[in-house]
């Protein structure tokens, strides 16, 4: 078990001069507005949300911490009540004032709290999101495992069982799979996580832009010396050309520019049937591999506080050299097991439906 | 020499009996409008837009009639003035209505001919547009010549040069091209062309509906026993699968019936950091002549009339036979030689602009 022992200033609600000052008033609130049976509900909302993986602020998980668990029990009155109400009724974005701060005004809330998915005003604090932390993918996963627990409720979603999965059978149903790895000084969770996501976004957009098609990504660190980002794409390589749009009909000016540097490049251009200029353009890269040992060359690609850490060159790696590696190998299965394991409970044991 | 004999009625404006009634109307309208110099003028319009490609109403040109050039020069005078305001002021869909039937109201015009690229009103007929042939392609085609013949005016938009094209080298600037023949009984131009032009359409519109990125297509056609339609693509094959994208956060019915429908096809699916529910899915078909193969057993793709005068099951051909095969080699040469072979010309001597 560890402890952490965090000061605080002893202050008053709305003269915070730390982040962790409101804790006392949290801990005052929740005690009044708790009884020993909604402690219970408490503890069943924070099992499932474990078991579903959305518990937890940090960054890692984008999930629902312990406090925002009071709240909506305190809100909702029992776990069941609330997975019902949520399963049915919420939509992102998710509003909640249960000190009636804003006076149900949910607009105004919605505009000083934008972008989040879900907002839950804390009863000690009216400028403060308890659910900032949490992502869209978390709501969603929360909303779908909700539904799915009414149509089949399960000790399962609370003590998920053990997840085994295939690796040559399961890589079957998927694309392209590379790996590339970061070798690195220690740095916090905190710091490190979201500039790997920071940079997994940066690549998969450049990607994009080389004209490769990504699907999804994982990022993955021990926080000590070993960092790893998962690109799944359609497919490693991709055509070596593509057509490309000449200008809207407008002005001769910019029909000449585009005509000149096509022929230039000595691509074959034409005026389609719509009446407009195209050309057949050669791709800089047709190995992913490739774009990515270019990609990862960039000056601004990796965020400057990682790029001082690095202790050699990033590496981009194969699907076969993935699995020869241990290390790499139980990350590429973490990455291929799904985490929405409860839909196969629901679907599965309900064939009538 | 071809001589045509056509019949027409003899009767007046406006009361047309067949479409060949206008014919003397506009003769004498010619007859009257244009002296000797003009009727020069005349023929060095002909002569640009049969050097440029675009001369001629018939279907496999759509391009400017003899009546559309002779109207177009008693509009604009001369050769040169009518270039010139082409390259600077026309922009589809161009309008004209030299004898002002509509009094100038041009959104009337429009509204009356719609999706023309260019409309024309007969001086002898307000409710018939003469440039109805005139396909955006064309129109585009005669306006961008235009332009570069006024940046250097040269013999060779009258008299082009024949073109040389080296097949090997310049295929390396191409996408993946597939032939599919069709072996039947003769047909007249006026009827099977259209008719394996809106089958190359249905043809990549469905190559698009499975994945597969066409890039252009030619028909053509003796009209004895032969026709081919080329179709170019990014690619031959296309990666085995692709991201399927669930249906917008909305109701748990939607939700479940997508989760339900991937899971039974084994597909993976998760969701994904905006909160939506994805899934790989896996390709019907990888390779173009596989699609191809079964997109032509479709009971409505190949339209009926043609249907009725096939010989024989239509083939997919791809690059290497069709190399081997000497009709088809020559059909490939044109189907690859740029039709745009003025813009080298305006580009390529003027290096200083």
């Amino acid at each position: 078990m560890k402890i952490s022992v965090v000061p605080a200033y002893k202050t008053f609600p709305g003269r915070w001069l730390s982040a962790v000052d409101r804790t006392p008033f949290h801990v005052e609130y929740v005690k009044k507005k708790l009884d020993m049976n909604k402690k219970q509900e408490v503890r069943l909302l924070k099992k499932f949300t474990k078991g579903i993986g959305v518990y937890g602020a940090e960054i890692t998980i984008k999930g629902f911490s312990g406090y925002l668990c009071e709240l909506l029990i305190i809100a909702y009155g029992s776990f069941t009540n609330l997975i019902t109400q949520a399963a049915n009724k919420w939509h992102p974005p998710v509003v909640l004032d249960i000190e009636n701060h804003y006076g149900g005004n949910v607009k105004e809330i919605i505009k000083k709290f934008p972008h989040s998915a879900m907002i839950v005003i804390d009863p000690v604090d009216k400028l403060r999101n308890v659910a900032a932390a949490v992502s869209h993918r978390s709501l969603v996963t929360f909303i779908s495992a909700c539904r799915c627990f009414l149509k089949h409720p399960s000790i399962n979603f609370f003590y998920p069982k053990p997840r085994k999965i295939s690796l040559e059978r399961d890589l079957k149903r998927h694309g392209s799979i590379i790996a590339i790895v970061f070798s690195h000084e220690p740095q916090i969770e905190d710091i490190l996580y979201p500039q790997l996501e920071r940079l997994a976004r940066s690549i998969t957009n450049k990607l994009i832009e080389y004209g490769f098609s990504p699907i999804r990504w994982s990022a993955f660190s021990d926080y000590k010396k070993l960092s790893t980002i998962f690109i799944e794409l359609e497919s490693e390589t991709i055509p070596p050309v593509h057509v490309h749009m000449g200008p809207q009909f407008v002005t001769g000016t910019h029909e000449l520019s585009f005509i000149r540097k096509n022929l230039q490049l000595n691509y074959f251009l034409w005026i389609d049937e719509d009446g407009r200029w195209k050309s057949i353009r050669k791709r800089k890269f047709v190995k992913v591999t490739d774009a990515l040992k270019e990609i990862l060359k960039l000056e601004e690609i990796i965020p400057r506080s990682l790029r001082k850490i690095l202790i050699e060159k990033p590496k981009v790696i194969g699907i076969d050299e993935i699995k020869r590696q241990e290390k790499l190998r139980k990350l590429l299965i973490d990455f291929i097991t799904p985490k929405e394991f409860w839909i196969e409970e629901c679907i599965n044991e309900n064939p009538s439906e």
